[in-house]
């Protein structure tokens, strides 16, 4: 007799699969306000486990962390016309304060530009005092009318970096250092995804930008999902806030700015990428829970010997959790811990006891083996590290395996039905470009032809990447 | 001739100091919208040292993080009526959510009781759920009409607990663990406070408890600061929200709850508590900077010097700072360094190097000496811990000298003039604290004989503790 599924299968239905495994892995749920979320503690753990790799990359970049307010003066929202007309319709506005209405609004942060931008004119007096590298780690709101979970909500958690610079080419290539050795070394290393570092078209950059620069994983359903932008900002905000510094040969100069951000999206890129029908699973990187050592019954030699197991795998560094749960069936927690994609299982009971050995369930792979006991703690660094890789190759196979070459708007059509389609830059350009958003399809980016990312949206050669996107 | 001070001295005027402090040394600064602040990186810094040492000792309690939504409805704030009450004057509204007036207005939480305890209601089904233990670090905003920089303010960050239990006894103990073991734990030993644990009177209970427990420090001119509260909420929330289990013996039962709060105006209190005329005093446990070194000139070998003793210290687990910013005067660099706190200045230029020494400067007791370079890393971190336990003995005799016992309203009142009050409960009791009241003076707590919390606010020998706060 077959087994009902846990989740609904991918085949089925994709979408459906997505919220029954966020919502039976307990990563989050629907807030009472429309498109709110609830981030449950598994799901903030995550979030948690990536702030952590992703501000020491930060903070390496010689980036500060600051706090700027959550509310900015409805006025202010009139300082840099692109930025403004991109953010007008998903603002949130509060007209009472303390049981009054006030005298002016205030918005409820969509993003931070139009707030830091006040200080950064204020704080900026000499070329002393640049770069100006600052970095937050804040909610903001983006009123949405077509909710998913993690994908897109009204509030979402992110860290948005603002910095300020003396030159065009500092301002570059800080935008270009972050794209590259913060967000894709991070979603390459940590998240085990193989995602498309590119830059975007005039037609899909930030409100406000001279240049994004984005990085683009295919999802499990062959979708495109945009994970991170890195802007560069030119002087748009410099002269609509009047930033200036004293050079060092003394003359009053405009700073050369750059923004950039990633999201609580990244959780759900983490879903639609390395989930399976059977749950998440979570690169060992990344797991705040790398291994759970289960007792299968609440034998009193069992209990002591996963906890001193657990014990032992702690002291060797790995992130373990025991399950010491006995008055829960087994099956169940079994089925949990699988949900929740944590990388290895070790479940020990009586009969494994005597033999010495316990069963080692990996995730990521899938299967199971009985393994001696006193090896664990050798093998499992080699364990954990083979099935990162093995996500990460995954990931990669899946994008090249439904990646196809075209060279006609009906051609991208097409392989957009279930995958991307590369074509050239020069055979599209901006008027199919338009025409591919008739069909919902966009250029999720341009690459050059060996792959790195173009100076020039015009460079002959470029490449344009096309898919569905979420 | 006098050196002009830095800082407006703290015996001219108190209020006047701080802001000075707070502006100079580059903690925050004011928001455009009226009470709210921007944390600058040097401010920021503190706090995520705060936040990474009270997150450890909240998981410690088997708390787990997660997070839920900023927008509560605005129907939400009619279920637990003292609460409701409480909060009301402080609320802001959003009216207004992408370019349309709201069906119903969405509050920005004030705290979150409110949409957290929806959520307890659904997910706690049965005992073997329970304790459910839930924290998390977030913004906040009350409107306020009298800000201050960190001490009040419109928006600030901060973590709120939010648990529930079986029993009552589960939940008094806990709130109970939650004051000592994490709160006064980390104030006493990280921010080297001597604070004082109590219960809240009645009068000054968190709106919708059954008791507040509150640990209380002196500030430099002698006013109380409340620092951190932990409530236990009994069952008010629970009928409220209905939220009930079913116990090990079949039956539905109500459960027990508590909820603690920690803020961004700790940051306020180590300013008010530490700081001299010179500017901030940081406890070395919580800097995020212990140790800076200083090249007094640009020479190579001087350079060379501080950059290689700064890799030793790094090294050798102490968080250091190397200042090679030699186009900056020294003189004015020192300054910095000693109105932002940083516990403990190594200074060197060519003579200290002829000499084999260089001038340890340390910010706590004062005072400067020429050391030996190669015996620095050995003696440094005795050091900081010494300047550690002599910040907590100056908080101590400071409270210690300016609290009197007293025995009569009239007296009291004298007493906060300059520093606190210990009068008997039962010679105070509700009417005299009503009498307080007047002079602005406040019961900030009431203790044991013994010093201990009191089970009871009637108990004999409950001692009041009398001051004008912030």
């Amino acid at each position: 007799m077959a087994k009902a599924p846990v989740l609904t299968p991918r085949a089925d239905d994709f979408p459906r699969w997505y919220q029954d495994l966020i919502n039976k892995a307990e990563l989050a749920d629907n807030g009472p306000v429309r498109g709110t979320m609830v981030i449950r503690p598994y799901g903030y753990g995550l979030w948690e486990r990536m702030q952590a790799e992703m501000d020491t990359r930060i903070k390496e970049t010689g980036t500060q962390n600051a706090y700027f307010p959550l509310l900015i003066p409805q006025s202010y929202f009139v300082k840099e016309a692109d930025h403004v007309e991109g953010f007008a319709p998903e603002l949130a506005v509060v007209t009472h304060g303390g049981g009054k209405e006030l005298e002016e609004p205030a918005v409820v942060r969509p993003t931070s530009e139009m707030i830091i931008n006040d200080y950064f004119a204020k704080w900026v007096q000499s070329y002393r005092d640049l770069p100006l590298l600052i970095n937050q780690w804040a909610n903001v709101v983006r009123w949405e009318l077509r909710p998913r979970l993690f994908l897109r909500t009204t509030e979402f958690l992110w860290q948005e970096g603002h910095t300020a610079h003396a030159t065009y080419e500092d301002a570059r290539d800080f935008a270009a250092h972050i794209h590259r050795k913060v967000y894709e070394d991070f979603m390459v290393n940590v998240l085990a995804m193989d995602v498309v570092p590119g830059r975007k078209t005039v037609k899909e950059r930030f409100a406000g930008a001279i240049n994004t620069l984005t990085l683009e994983g295919m999802m499990g359903d062959g979708k495109a999902l945009q994970l991170a932008t890195s802007h560069e900002l030119g002087q748009n905000f410099a002269k609509a806030f009047n930033t200036q510094y004293l050079s060092k040969e003394g003359k009053q100069e405009l700073v050369w700015q750059t923004s950039w951000g990633s999201t609580t999206r990244m959780i759900g890129a983490l879903v639609m990428t390395h989930g399976d029908d059977n749950g998440l699973r979570v690169p060992p990187r990344l797991a705040q829970i790398q291994v759970v050592v289960l007792a299968i019954k609440g034998d009193d030699a069992v209990l002591a010997k996963v906890r001193e197991l657990g014990d032992r795998l702690k002291a060797a560094g790995i992130r373990v959790q025991v399950d010491d749960r006995t008055d829960v069936p087994f099956g169940r927690r079994a089925v949990d811990w699988e949900l929740k994609g944590v990388p290895v299982r070790i479940e020990i009971g009586p009969r494994d006891l005597e033999n010495g050995t316990a069963m080692v369930a990996r995730r990521i792979p899938g299967g199971k083996e009985p393994v001696g006991i006193e090896s664990l703690v050798e093998l499992l660094p080699g364990i954990l590290e083979d099935d990162q890789a093995l996500l990460l190759k995954q990931s990669r196979e899946r994008r090249e395996s439904r990646t196809a070459e075209v060279s006609t708007v009906e051609e991208a059509v097409e392989a957009a039905a279930s995958g991307w389609a590369r074509i050239p830059w020069a055979a599209l350009g901006a008027s199919g470009e338009a025409r591919l958003a008739e069909q919902s399809v966009t250029v999720r980016c341009l690459v050059a032809e060996d792959g790195s990312v173009p100076d020039d949206e015009d460079a002959p050669g470029n490449v344009a990447i096309v898919a569905r996107a979420y």
